[in-house]
């Protein structure tokens, strides 16, 4: 029996390789900042308290794996520019590099090698366009802070003669339409259809486009279009899907979800966590519709320092932050626009005005909005007995989430430069 | 093609749940606290900063999923017990509950039904024997406090009526050896051989046998024994190897990850990561020489809400944390006994004695043991970039790793049950 097994295993190997043929379409979905601690949260956060079981999330039923996202140096803790140039290049680099290595030469991104190989190519994020995430798949700068140079690249950073990317989602109308340079109107002389409504996503009918709809960033997910990624994700499918027989390659990046680890805000996060998870949906219902299509999603690093329990509790209470209705940046502006800091306070949030935290936030409001904003952020955190440890990122390992064709690859511990090496092994198959 | 294919997928699904027939032999390994961060931070603490990359650590070598840990209540946040029970008995229970279900009543555990089965039988941990963690394989108690209890059990719960645990080693001479009661006395009247010098396991030759090396656990990796855990791990699986034709289940608790991220001590943490995965090695090494045997990995929870990286910076010092040399605990008893706190500091840190922290420490001991503890572990939690939320546990899932016959069970996110079950699977084939 043992020999018949081992030729069978032999047989099952070869089968496997043969299976290993690329998938046609490839969606990169990046949680910028989203840590174990944060998918962790959203499924506490999802559960429905009256049932006994917690359900489980869309990341639930597709993690495959994780990745070490440290920097081409010894300092361990990445930023989003060294770790999407990781993800889009398969190269380490330093914190702060657009696609460029450590002589600040520029390292050709998967995003080049499927324009390349003739496929459409799509960038989504709910930051600008040129922020540090999407740029490093389609530009090359030695510094995320030259967003002009970025956004510069989207049109001259041609390959093979064309411009790099197909469609383009998100925010950044202040940088790319400047005094000194116009890119929207010369998308438009390019051929791209141009949308700068959010609410009318018609305004964009067929590729190639680009749609601006915000100065910088996108409006938070918690203060004013819940769901921005989540449509965004269903336009670009909808005008990606059978449009190229050489298949497209989108990157979707869910680019707040850091923003509101950097505030240290868990509802502001939470609401981003469900944007980007919804947008998961489409992604993966895309791919059960589509076979030969792979869903890869993970993220460059964790921010904040994010846990669930604080202060020696055996508890997180996600009733507290569901009670939070606005950022927590939103509710100082309210608070010090009103003398009625209770009815603020009850409107946008369902933790009670005691004297304790009336006391906090009057103390708070004297000192401006800066403290005042701290005080609304640490009476939420200490309520909800959510913890964070800084301002900035953290080195823990990020998760591997993957769905369709070619996603037992991703299996295991792996290196942040290893998913973009075998999704570059497979678009230039 | 296609149909030659299929073909063959039938032909791997076969030989899939052929190769699935359970493992003769179980190593169970819990991580008790041991959270993402500390795995991740364990391999920044391992790397060789003189090569240019990132050595793997034993768990890279072996991810294969994670697990959630929440007990059986909507606190999210568990306890070593509650998670014990789940990883014993594949049910979840309240925070507190040694292999009881919400009602108190006994659930049978993995170890128990192993014994039942014929194979034998042994825990070790660095803890007590009776600690929480195993005793939630062989004992029942409606609380882990009741530990001359639960060490009862370990002669009182006969399995077929015969004692439930062929081997254990650890610490607890304070709950088995009292006045009520010699266990030690009634475990040699049973034919089990005793040890009790940890520098002379040759004291046990053979099964039935029990170790206690200490009062209660045993001492921290840091100030005495930094290997205990990997030569207690290298002399049972001596013991347990060919003496049994139906196998053994042991079960082998880091138990101290815990108690270090509880005292939010991160050079403590990383000595007793190391002795864990210098032990995971000896398993490791155990199961590339015995095909049939499964080495499953996981941790209970998280603890201290370790981060890498803290107050903003995108950095974390391994070298700071090698260069502590005792526990916090002790180097607090060193700066007390001492009027040189200079040479003390010196004697057991690499971090500079600056005027600050001179200032600091000098006022925290005049504050008292507490307070010196606590401006000993900050000066290195600050000096090292390292980050703390609480001195309890966090939800965030844990990792698991699995290694050898039937391993592949183990991929994708599941929860803490799952693990139990699936081995509840194996051990009743
Ligand atoms: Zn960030
Ligand atoms: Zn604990």
């Amino acid at each position: 029996m043992k020999k018949q097994l081992s030729v069978l295993a032999l047989m099952c190997t070869a089968s496997a390789a043969m299976a290993e043929t690329a998938p046609k379409n490839v969606i990169y979905m990046i949680g910028d900042g989203m840590g174990p601690a944060y998918t962790t949260a959203y499924r506490y956060f999802k559960d429905d308290p009256t049932t006994k079981s917690v359900e489980q999330t869309v990341f639930d039923t597709m993690l495959t794996g994780m990745a070490r996202t440290y920097p081409d140096d010894h300092t361990v803790v990445t930023d989003s520019a060294a770790s999407a140039t990781a993800l889009s290049s398969g190269h380490k680099s330093y914190n702060g590099a657009i696609a460029v290595d450590t002589d600040k030469k520029p390292l050709k991104t998967m995003l080049e090698i499927a324009k390349q190989r003739g496929m459409t190519t799509a960038l989504l994020a709910t930051s600008q366009i040129n922020h540090a995430t999407p740029a490093s798949f389609a530009a090359h700068n030695e510094s995320r802070n030259n967003y002009d140079e970025i956004a510069n690249d989207y049109i001259d950073n041609k390959i093979a003669g064309k411009l790099p990317v197909d469609l383009m989602l998100g925010g950044g109308t202040k940088y790319f339409i400047r005094d000194d340079r116009n890119l929207v109107d010369e998308f438009k002389a390019a051929g791209y259809q141009y949308g700068d409504d959010i609410q009318n996503l018609d305004q964009i009918t067929q590729l190639p486009a680009i749609g601006l709809y915000a100065a910088k960033g996108l409006p938070f997910a918690l203060d004013e279009n819940p769901t921005r990624l989540t449509k965004l994700t269903s336009k670009a499918l909808d005008l990606l899907d059978n449009q190229n027989k050489d298949g497209f390659f989108v990157m979707i990046e869910g680019s707040q979800i850091d923003w509101c680890g950097h505030a240290n805000d868990i509802a502001c996060a939470m609401a981003e966590m469900d944007d980007f998870a919804s947008a998961i949906e489409k992604a993966k219902a895309y791919v059960d519709k589509n076979k030969d299509t792979l869903l890869v999603i993970t993220a460059d690093h964790s921010t904040g320092g994010l846990t669930l329990g604080a202060h020696g509790q055996y508890k997180w209470e996600a009733d507290v932050v569901h009670g939070v209705k606005a950022t927590a940046g939103t509710i100082t502006q309210h608070l010090l626009e009103s003398d009625d800091l209770k009815s603020v306070w009850n409107k946008y949030t369902s933790i009670a005005f005691t004297p304790e935290n009336k006391i906090k936030l009057e103390q708070a409001k004297s000192m401006g909005d800066k403290a005042l904003n701290l005080a609304v952020k640490s009476i939420i955190s200490d309520t909800s007995f959510t913890g964070w440890t800084t301002g900035g990122h953290t080195a823990v390992d990020v998760q591997v989430f993957a769905y369709g064709k070619g996603s037992e690859q991703f299996v295991g511990s792996q290196n942040n430069t290893d998913i973009a090496d075998k999704l570059i092994h497979f678009i230039e198959q």
